[in-house]
């Protein structure tokens, strides 16, 4: 039996077949005329927000929600105008589709090209600030992917009006985009049946908690795009410029404690342990850091023990953990262990150890002498920031447009038999790559 | 509590951390060390291929298997040359590590590079054929990756040797690899608890039926590098040099039936219907192909009725469907709707046609005037071949080794933080791509 989630994702499907083949000057258009509803409908969507606002300010009052929620929540002129503005950037983004990855002559008038092209229909599930639902809207246009949007209920209001100024928008935008390309569900039941459409969906997109994209890659057996913790390290060699590394591990901690790529635990060498641990204990005390640490720390600076939770603890906050390590080796297996895959980083004035380090790491990021808090779409130069992946496979570490692509193989031919090249008298390949564009049947009617 | 499963894929994993840093010069000498071990150790191996023959000719004489299994399962002093020769050969690819795929300077001395690395842990499961077993073994070790073996029962006692053969070989070898990088498990209850460990295995790459590797994708939470259904056609349009056409469907479907890129239904514009259909349903007939078709197929020639199945089946045999369509983008929705999204070949001399067909068609292999038997990692000049996936996540078509590598950033600094890219006085970064190749720490000490 068709649901109503099922079929909504089956006119996604039928439109993103046809939304891979939409130029890049029209999807640009449809995301300027997108830009220009939202500034035009501001009192539409200023209004649904002030209902979510009022809502979660009497949850505030009930103490269910905090403060923080609320404020992300709440949408004003200004925040709106940047929201359009973030959706320009997006236009202004290269295109990610239809560029010829690769071009290979098998034989003569046989050439095989590799070019990439939309995933197909993404869902995604995404946190409560209303401006999520437009960015990610906007990425799925710009890379020619249908999507499914589920933003949080505390910004169901909001998150309706702006779907239908989107969709709107694009409809009456004078670019040629099949309906049907992004669809809003709302209820919790409808992200569970989104999961079971393995045959339908091609990727899940998850936003929030570490538990929440957990949960997410538990129940559902479609990709996932996301990133769950990030346990992140500095090691301190012998060998560091221990100003230098003062300054990094200060900066990963605490220039933004409740991202991912800032630091949690932080390793020094032996050898410059004494030397390097007591100004960077006074420098962390300073700005309020919760510091723990190992037995031969507490020999040398004064604080509370670290239990092996504390090793694979996740702080988001203004704390850290503290070990004293033997030698490069030790700090790799530590952070190997300990770590999240996500972002380490060596201070070190000592080509030779960073090699040791850089290559022995097994993470998405990993840094020799620069704060582990570079770890971004955007630091990178990667344009728009899709994600960023803690998994392995098609995308890892920050994500720009391109992870919202994959490829297809176009041959181009005049009539060749594969019985041609098999058997005894098989011809050869030639199999020789060349630079080139894909350009539809330019081979054909010579 | 750890099982011994566990145990074997936390050593696989212990493996993976070292054996990605062992250099290519090592890793080809192990793998020419497994070559000579094959030819050298080639008595045992036929002595415990015997007994699997021996017992797999029982369960033929009782029905059980079919004469085409205990073939495929029988090994002889030329087979193992061959696979010896495969080894040999897997160590001749260029290296798929190392490569720096993208360099970026974020900021003067602040320097990103994207290079490739293994994946880590791939878990293989796959059919009953001997050199199955070493092909696996041997591109897992040229790529840097652990890998988990599980082959057919029938071959266990081949496998069983082989893979000591393959490991002594490795540890004997003059090249410095991790113990424990090649594991062996025999029993299904293994399998199960292989594909519990999404946490410890990084791929599964299943070889089998669709059914089989159906089953693999819908009972684990590791993403999954296989094929499934291979539903492929030939499309013959109105502008179509019809003697090509003819030539092209007749290798497509006759050249090698039982293979995934064979065709399984014809479709064939309206306009040349009655014109192509007589002449390539004599050959078909004399081919001894089972042709069935739609009313106004049957309107032409005399074929049986197609039903509903039809259009879905992968016959994998010397049997086809054929369908009359209006024009190709009936043809285009034909294909998307049955087909298996694995690969899909216009006829046509009409530029424009073959544009809307290829772009339109969501597949992995669209062609233009060659038969659809050219979708192959050894036609496609991609080496030595790891699968053909059907998925469109990570990898896409037939895969080669760059599909069991994945990607590391490395970001060479000399202490900068990102306090100082942030706020009023940010300082802005560059974001200028050039070309060169990661030198650890080649900002250090300067």
């Amino acid at each position: 039996m068709t649901d109503d989630t099922e079929r909504q994702v089956e006119q996604a499907q039928s439109a993103a077949l046809r939304l891979a083949n939409v130029d890049a000057a029209e999807r640009d258009a449809a995301l300027g005329a997108i830009a220009d509803a939202i500034r035009e409908n501001s009192e539409a969507i200023l209004e649904a927000n002030a209902e979510d606002v009022a809502e979660a300010e009497e949850m505030l009052a009930e103490g269910e929600y905090t403060q923080a929620l609320v404020d992300r929540l709440k949408l004003d002129e200004g925040k709106l105008e940047s929201i359009a503005g973030m959706v320009e950037s997006v236009a202004d983004q290269t295109d990610p589709l239809g560029k010829t990855l690769a071009a290979r002559e098998l034989d003569d008038d046989l050439e095989l090209y590799k070019v990439a092209v939309p995933i197909g229909v993404v869902g995604t599930i995404f946190e409560s600030r209303p401006d999520a639902l437009v960015q990610i809207a906007a990425l799925a246009l710009k890379s020619g992917n249908a999507v499914i949007l589920k933003g949080g209920s505390e910004a169901s209001e909001s998150n309706r009006v702006l779907y239908e100024t989107i969709v709107e928008a694009v409809a009456e935008a004078d670019a040629d985009l099949p309906e049907g390309w992004a669809q809003l569900i709302e209820a919790h039941e409808e992200v569970d049946r989104l999961l079971e459409l393995d045959d339908k969906v091609d990727l899940v997109m998850p936003r929030g908690s570490s538990e929440f994209v957990s949960y997410i890659q538990d129940n559902t057996q479609i990709p996932v795009l996301g990133h769950t913790e990030g346990v992140c390290h500095v090691y301190v060699d012998e060998a560091a410029d221990l100003e230098m590394a003062e300054e990094i591990a200060f900066d990963a901690k605490v220039q933004y404690p409740a991202v991912c790529n800032a630091v949690e635990t932080l390793l020094v060498d032996d050898d410059v342990a004494a030397d390097f641990l007591p100004g960077m204990v006074e420098r962390y005390r300073e700005a309020g850091v919760e510091l723990r640490g190992d037995a031969p720390t507490r020999e040398i600076v004064d604080v509370d023990p670290a239990s092996d939770d504390d090793w694979s603890s996740e702080y988001g906050d203004l704390e850290l953990s503290i070990k004293v390590v033997e030698d490069v080796y030790a700090a790799v297996d530590h952070a190997n262990t300990f770590g999240s895959k996500h972002t380490e980083s060596i201070v070190t004035e000592d080509a030779d150890v960073a090699e040791t380090f850089m290559t022995g790491i097994d993470a998405a990021s990993v840094f020799h002498n620069a704060s582990t808090r570079f770890a971004d779409g955007y630091r990178y130069g990667l344009g728009a920031e899709v994600g960023i992946s803690t998994g392995k496979i098609h995308a890892r570490g920050p994500v720009g447009l391109e992870g919202l692509t994959t490829y297809k193989y176009y041959l181009e031919g005049d009539g060749q038999l594969v019985a041609s090249y098999a058997g005894d008298d098989a011809l050869p390949f030639t199999h020789r790559d060349f630079d080139g564009e894909w350009t539809p049947g330019h081979l054909a009617g010579e």
